[in-house]
């Protein structure tokens, strides 16, 4: 269904199953998702992405699971299919209720809301909300 | 340079007054964003979209300063300078610190990268992730 | 198919009953649609959502039918799967003819082409477009 | 402030000049806006654009203020600040009072919620929505 | 599974039937995509997208496989799963090869995500950048 | 303007400006662009981003100018104001002629409208468009 072939483990190179490898030790799980069975297509993305977002979703001043409701968030505003169910179970996995995803949908209902009322009325930025342009 | 009149307190209906009234009250402050000025142009549309924002983004499962972060995430996905600009007030004055700040903006950036090469190879939703369709 | 189990009749709580009572009870059918059925896994949003959505999609100073077609819109700008189906569906039900839906189709084809345009290049806003900002 | 330079009356070229005084006369207004300035920069893509746009925008099975509206609520969608500026004036100048102007945003941001809550919960479509794939 | 009925070639009206014709003369195949089939709905709509399309994507300044290209990351950007699938095979057929479509996916990914950093941040406009508003 | 404060020279902390004289050094001039100066608000971003834009960008089997102009398309469909500048000032720096850039944009108008139109009609893919979905 995808416009590559996803790449299977007999069929990795030996970049692609550095990558891949890496993917399970980070996890502690042999499952691969089909997103980056796809990005196989490519190695260097392949390997860029996963390294980049290795370090991004790990802890540090926001906790991995807040950051996967984060991305959740952006995920459902691009309209991403794929990426709505792979975060979404994501965060269940790293401890999202029942209760904190009914508010993280409540949000962003609320927010995609007020963002077209906004751009609709092409409402001016109060002062008070910008910061100055360049540090002095 | 909206597209309505940002309605002041002066001209501001007993209706569209009461809402300005509680905004104030909840928010401990006397400043009115612009956002709810220019909705004002609508009443009921204003006292409903505020009635909700205020439940949706008090404490919960989820504490109000992840919702700020989830909601400027969304505003920025959907290319709303207003929002983005009034959420990232929001945000720091709920306590975001810099480094909060700049996992947010990496969180935001990494999902944008990876939702646009998930639609444009239109990675098929691995079976792992999908709920039953209907509760038996 | 979805992130979440489509609640039932037989699985829902009494608040998520009210609320399919009530749009069954304001459609004048049985059949409760896979979007409220989703959303139930939220209670409270189920019923704040459909609340404003009856009183919105009722008859005013736009007409039933003309309101759906706006709400097709933009979920075809959205790039929603499910309420691009839906709402087809609801304006067909509405009286939404094959001419009518053709033309809308090119409507909405050609507001995307424009957008698209004036964002490429910026275009600045005239300035006979600009209301006042604030009401004297 | 554009990326293309807009194209003054003095300086259009034959081309561009035919193109803005069939605005003219069409509008019954000496006005040109400066889209069309703008997209004089493409002569061709300029003469193709207003003659489509203007059998669409014209008379049909819909009148020309549900076009408008629709086209609005698209440009919203689409976050372009240009067009929602133009296409709220137009709208105003073809007769939309400020309680349509009310619903049609009211029809936007609701639309614009579900959407994204659709999208968030990957909400399977319902069979009876679904038109027969091949006509027999 | 569409909104419309596609349309066959034994139901095709004789101005459907001419489009269809043409898209097969142009393209050298018997074969007609389900995009056009189902465009036939609105068979203005049909023959205008066509007419226009056809002049766009044929040879010019920029070679048919660099639009093919361009294209499609317009189509991901947009969420579409139709064009995202129909242009990758396009641009295939026009000779991007495996390299080329590894490059092409690294470029849209990376726009995506600066294009929401930069919407996060608001990152104002250098004046350099800027065309003078009208030509002297 | 911005939501952080854009980092000055003087300001720049050692790793800031290590990325702002490689910028300066790739690049030949002595200019950095306010999206670089906004970016250092979060220094790891900043030479993240760098570093893989600089390879993604450079030549390989897409020349550096067509990289540019599939950019570009991709900020006008994200509504991006800063890329859309940069990008066009970048492609014209490169090379893009006043035809060039008349055919990119009258390919970004007609992918955004067919975009539309296949999102809002629903068209099921053709079954010859799709990869086998792993390499056997």
């Amino acid at each position: 269904m995808a416009t590559v072939t996803l790449v299977s483990d007999t069929d990795a190179s030996p970049e692609v199953r550095a990558v891949f490898d890496d993917i399970r030790a980070t996890r502690g799980t042999d499952f691969i998702n089909n997103f980056w069975r796809a990005l196989a297509c490519d190695p260097a993305t392949l390997a860029a992405t996963w390294a980049r977002l290795k370090v991004i979703m790990g802890p540090g001043a926001l906790d991995p699971l807040t950051k996967e409701m984060i991305y959740l968030a952006v995920s459902a505003a691009n309209s991403c299919e794929y990426c709505s169910h792979s975060h979404t179970a994501s965060a269940r996995a790293k401890g999202m209720t029942d209760a904190m995803y009914g508010e993280l949908l409540a949000v962003i209902g609320m927010a995609s809301q007020t963002n077209a009322l906004a751009n609709a009325m092409q409402v001016p930025v109060d002062a008070v909300f910008k910061a100055p342009e360049v540090k002095a």
